[in-house]
């Protein structure tokens, strides 16, 4: 039976079909011939999150490759919509994002749309989400971004260089469009409409910004596609090249393969300001098992590693590819129970999250001189 | 027969019946007895603009004279749309306004909204509405405006404070709210209507800006009220009086009492910066005539004042109603031919245009000092 499956830049809910939604989406699968390519230009070995094909789909990957190859150098773009805590899913795409400033020399432009949720969350003011902007750019500087070639663009701080440049992609998109790209309705506010055109503006801003003309590549996950297939529409018509995209897959949240993890659903999400105590706790209580009801059974038929979220979170954090084989193959075998795997789980995200807070209160020292001089 | 007119935002076409217009877009009429009330406060005579109801509609006028007795003074806040030069009928406004602003000592806050027209003509770019904002608000300093206390706020340089207030009032307006309002349609584009939320700012922001709440009158043609009836429905809760608005007529345009002047089509307006001659032939050659086809028709059955234009400006830049009685009653009982009454008129424009373009040269020199500091 096909499952039901929604993704929108709002809401992502059932078991997502990632080869039926990039048809849907109409994008193209990140191939192993474009991996090597990738790995051609990089200092090291392949990311793991390109290994494991985490990041799966792009839009003109290749053109990005082509122009590098060329010469002609990228930025990177991508951005957070504060709304609450940051949590484990939303660094996915910010540690790739690092990978490629730090193997291609990048610079970086990080939106922190504050406006987004506010838009689009009845309950959250504008105060909320400046205030959680500061938050969750600490978590970005965290990761270990390059200070002198990352600059964040917060909307409603830098306006005066945003709202000009999204007015005109405003003009070009009608509400039609927007209605039949989102499924938005009369009913939403408009707001919620004029969004997706903040959204689009560093795609192309670092281009006015240095006069001239520069290749952008966005990684995000796959959720936000629909903003940049009208961003990818309208931007050519302004004189700027067409941002190229990378799509990876979500972390599924603790509770079940079967959501995203949400900021807003405490049991579903560890945040990166969590506790040991809290991490353990919420991983033992609420870490969804692809283990069999008992440990008799569980050492006769195996636990099933597709479905165990402590298995699928480690695929996303687990570095070492020999090491996860091992872990797969001893939980499929039924030699390590689910127990184990928690606990191994615990560990590595006790000592990722560890460093990251350590990383992040230093971050708070320097957190101006990386946002964008307006 | 009923005529047929239409009055919104970006179109006035049809002779405009305005005690129909009051009905439909429930408006108050500007009483006798609440202009006694502004001769009260006035240092001499009510402006001719008040005195000939060409300022005739109201939205709680009274309330902000209620408030102003109190001691609780208002500020001002008016606007114009770059999208060429300015035309006689855009200073009507503008010309009360600064009779409020001498008589009641009133901070003004002056909109550019660089981004209006932008959005809704299709040739136009935003650099072209940043050049002709710095054109038009010469016109606006050389009406001799307190530079002590009128700020311009420009839409787009102004749009970090600007935008982060806009976004407040576009999560309160559904687009249904937009297209039962303005008409607008999904064909629109997202600017369309985006653009309204931006028009409201100004009526609250001197109250952010100030750290008290503030009575808002806002004097503007009547074509504008349909931005404001959104906004008296928002502001209030986002903690802000409801704005108050004075709605004057139309100045008609040269060519004929049935359409407003437009600043793109050259025959049916004079421009401020027409010289002498051009103002002759324009209006010898396009003003519309309420005279007889003949002299000796002329003579036996009079003109008729009503459909004259030439007298109908007469009513908007004549100040002495002596002279502009004495004008209409020759003119009626056919003493005065359409000749003569032109003559009147040109002469008056003239006088008019040569101060007001000195003043627009002197204009140049204080230009920045009028913006808002952002």
């Amino acid at each position: 039976m096909a499952q039901e499956f929604k993704v929108t830049p709002w809401e992502v809910s059932g078991i997502v079909d990632y080869d039926k939604l990039m048809k849907e989406f109409g994008t193209q699968p990140l191939t192993d011939s474009l991996l090597e390519r990738v790995k051609k230009f990089a200092k090291g070995d392949l990311h793991y999150l390109f290994r494991r094909k985490i990041f799966f789909s792009h839009r003109d990957f290749d053109w990005i490759l082509n122009e590098y190859e060329k010469g002609n150098k990228f930025f990177l773009y991508t951005g957070r919509a504060p709304s609450g805590h940051t949590h484990l899913g939303h660094l996915i795409p910010w540690i790739i994002t690092k990978w490629l400033q730090d193997n291609f020399n990048a610079e970086l432009y990080f939106q922190m749309s504050d406006d987004e949720k506010f838009y689009f969350k009845e309950e959250l003011t504008l105060d909320d989400t400046t205030r959680l902007t500061k938050e969750n750019m600490l978590d970005i500087i965290a990761l270990g971004f390059d200070q002198k070639k990352t600059h964040f663009i917060i909307n409603t701080q830098h306006a005066k260089i945003m709202y000009r440049e999204a007015a005109k992609v405003a003009k070009k998109l009608t509400v039609s469009t927007a209605k039949a790209v989102f499924g938005l309705s009369d009913r939403n506010n408009i707001g919620e409409f004029f969004y997706t055109c903040m959204q689009s503006v560093p795609a192309f801003l670092p281009s006015i910004l240095k006069g001239k003309n520069i290749p952008c590549l966005i990684p995000l996950a796959i959720d936000q596609d629909p903003h940049f297939r009208i961003a990818r529409d309208i931007i050519p018509k302004l004189g700027y090249y067409k941002p190229s995209i990378l799509h990876c897959k979500f972390l599924p949240a603790l509770t079940g393969p079967d959501s995203k993890m949400s900021a807003s659903e405490e049991q579903t999400a560890v945040y990166t300001t969590d506790t040991p105590e809290t991490v353990e706790k919420k991983i033992k209580k609420y870490a969804f098992s692809g283990g069999r009801d008992t440990v008799e059974e569980h050492r006769k038929l195996g636990g099933n590693p597709a479905i165990d979220v402590s298995y699928q979170w480690l695929t996303f954090f687990e570095e070492d590819d020999k090491k996860l084989k091992r872990i797969y193959e001893d939980y499929k075998s039924g030699k390590m129970l689910t127990g184990e795997l928690k606990e191994i789980l615990i560990q590595k995200l006790t000592k990722f999250l560890k460093e990251h807070q350590r990383n992040r209160e230093k971050a708070k020292k320097v957190l101006n001189k990386f946002i964008l001089k307006d």
